[in-house]
This record gives C-alpha cells, sequence and structure tokens, in this order.
C-alpha cells in the first residue's frame, strides 16, 4: 500500500504539508497564549467507560517524570482491582488507599458508605495537605458527593487549599456542578457503544 | 459533618438503602445477561482530555492482572513523555514501541508520517499476531487514519484476526466510522472545560 499513498500525482502530500504548516500556526499561537505552571484539578465524569482508567495512565504518567502519587479510591474495595495489583509495588512513590466496601447498591447501607465516605476524605485531607504529592487521584469521589455521603463544600474548601503545584484527578458519575465550577479541566465520557451491552462481561485488565 | 449525616430523622438513610436494594435487582439481571468472555477492541477518541491516559491506564490495569501488554505509540515520539519513561521499567512485561515523530502539524511531511505510520503498523501486527500479549495499546492510531496515512480495511483486518481473547485499546481524535462499527466499546471524551482555554500549559503528569 505505501507506493500508492507515496505517488503524489493529485498533490495530496503537497497539500497536506500546508495545511499542517497552516495548523501549527495556530497551534503555536495557542501555546503561547497558555504558558502559566499550575496545579490542575482534573475531573472524569459521564457514563462512558475511561473515567478511572483515564486517571491511573495520569497516576503512571507522573511516576515516569518521579512524581510523589496518593490515591483515595471513594468506593470500590469489594474486589481487588488490576490498578491496586499493580501499583501497590511501588509503595515509596504511591500510595494506595482503597476505602470503599463495593458499589452502592451492593452495599445497600447508607451510614456505613457515609462512615467509610468521611475515613476516605480525611485521607485523602492528609495527600491534599502534603507538597510533596504531586497528584492525588480521588477515583469515584463524585458519587460519593452525588449521594451526599461528603459535604462538597468541604471538599472544595480542601482541594482550594492544597499546594499550588499539585494536581488532582476526581472520578465517577454525578459530578455536582459546584465542583465543576472549581474544576479546571473536565472531560465528559459519552458512550457510543459498549461491549456489556452485546454480553460481553466486564473484562479483566480492560474494566478492573 | 457526620452527626447530621447519620441521625436519620428524615429516613433519608432508609429509602436510599430501599432504592440500593431495587437497583441491585436491575444491575444483577444486565451482569447475568452480558457473562461472555472475549477479547475487546475499545475505542478512546473526541476532542476531550483522557483519550491516552485511559489506554495507559488499562495497561496497568493489564500488568496488575499479570498480563502482557504491547504499546505502539503512532504519532507521539518528540518528547519523552511519562507514560514511556515508567512503562519502560518493565521490559519483561510491557513492550513500548514509540514509532512518530510529533504532531502531523509539526513535521508538516506527510510522505515521512505515511512512511512511519507503515512501520508503526508493521509493529503492530507482531504484537496482533502473539496470543501472549493480552492487551494491545494502539495509541493515536485514529489520527494515523483519519490522513489516511493507513488503510481503514487492513487495519480492521488485523484487528479482526487477532487472537480471541486479546484486548485492543486504540485513542486518538478522527476515528473513522468503518473503525467504530467493528469495535465493543467505543467513548467520546467530551472537552466540557480545559485548563488550557484559561491560560495554563501542558502539565507534566497530567497531560504528558
Amino acid at each position: 500500500m505505501s507506493e500508492e499513498k507515496i505517488n503524489d500525482a493529485d498533490g495530496l502530500n503537497e497539500r497536506h504539508n500546508a495545511r499542517m504548516a497552516r495548523k501549527k500556526e495556530v497551534v503555536d499561537k495557542k501555546i503561547e497564549a497558555a504558558k502559566r505552571n499550575a496545579g490542575v484539578v482534573v475531573i472524569t465524569c459521564g457514563n462512558g467507560k475511561g473515567k478511572s482508567s483515564s486517571a491511573f495512565g495520569m497516576a503512571a504518567r507522573a511516576l515516569g517524570h518521579g512524581m510523589k502519587v496518593g490515591v483515595v479510591q471513594f468506593i470500590k474495595g469489594a474486589i481487588a482491582t488490576g490498578e491496586e495489583n499493580f501499583f501497590r509495588r511501588f509503595p515509596d512513590e504511591i500510595s494506595f488507599h482503597v476505602m470503599g466496601e463495593g458499589y452502592t447498591w451492593e452495599t445497600q447501607n447508607r451510614e456505613r458508605d457515609v462512615a467509610n465516605a468521611e475515613k476516605a476524605w480525611q485521607r485523602a485531607q492528609v495527600l491534599l495537605a502534603d507538597p510533596a504529592v504531586g497528584l492525588v487521584v480521588l477515583d469515584e469521589l463524585n458519587i460519593a458527593l452525588k449521594y451526599k455521603y461528603l459535604d462538597v463544600q468541604q471538599v472544595i474548601a480542601d482541594l482550594q487549599a492544597r499546594p499550588e503545584m499539585q494536581h488532582v484527578v476526581i472520578t465517577g458519575r454525578g459530578v455536582p456542578p459546584e465542583l465543576i465550577a472549581v474544576a479546571d479541566t473536565v472531560t465528559e465520557m459519552q458512550p457510543i457503544k459498549h461491549a456489556f451491552a452485546n454480553g460481553i462481561a466486564a473484562q479483566q485488565g480492560v474494566e478492573w
């Protein structure tokens, strides 16, 4: 297939190269306008696949740059996940706190869910007060906020008091608008299709 | 804040627990209907943040389950990323192939982009033929397809001939509809807001 593509009889390559040169001007201007460094709050929300996995990809990135990482999982906890197994290998670089007891429809016990969420938030507060931690992952925090297990104003106050260069990633469905308002980057994961609807179970290494 | 929440004067906890019991019935029925195990093709696309990081989170998950992982990066390559630094630590568990030379508007050379994409696809073909590899990450493949650096029908044929239990994650903007049609799970990352638009540069450990 290579020769057909490289043959430029119709000027495709030339037009592409000119378009990319114009695109570079636009991109360079945008980069020039965004030069400030700061700790950011990133939120991944929505019903699609990829919210927690995106947060754990950022954890891998941060570790690759020599940053220290802290993880608190607010809901998960009933089964050992791949991410937990893997990141627990590096206890000097990443602290991993699994504070939930499973999905809200499995526990069916709001009082215990609230007590667990509050313990998890205390753990998060320690990470959010530590300037040595470069990235804090608060996995499924949005769910704890959605069910009002935690007070969103308390959460926002603690986020805003964190060290200036510390990044935070918050995941989960049901993010409250007050949290979106104070975040820097918010992505909604929209499901276009999902294997589950087609009879395929949650696969290890993909969903957990 | 704990006492107010646990005080159930208004029946909040009781109503919550009953709602979760009903939700469990619905969820359990869905799980019962989705019991098949199979290798899945996952696509992350759209303009929002989280496409590649989600793929690398799945890589961490797979490693945590003792699976072998292969990564081909089709576009990135101009700068060393956190994910590359990190995952290169485990050469026996994950093979990491950075085959690009940077963004299309940086290279401005379609012939070289095509040649690089074809070399990268050859590397992908080796991984897609190896039943010992449990997860293959094809990072930014969608961009190579969008610019027609590669033939989408060839890509689909190789994906469909892969080992039955192998999972594949494909990332990037501009996914062609033919690829969506053969994928199992597709998520569109929609940007709700982005720090970049607010003057903050791409942050290490978050965007790279």
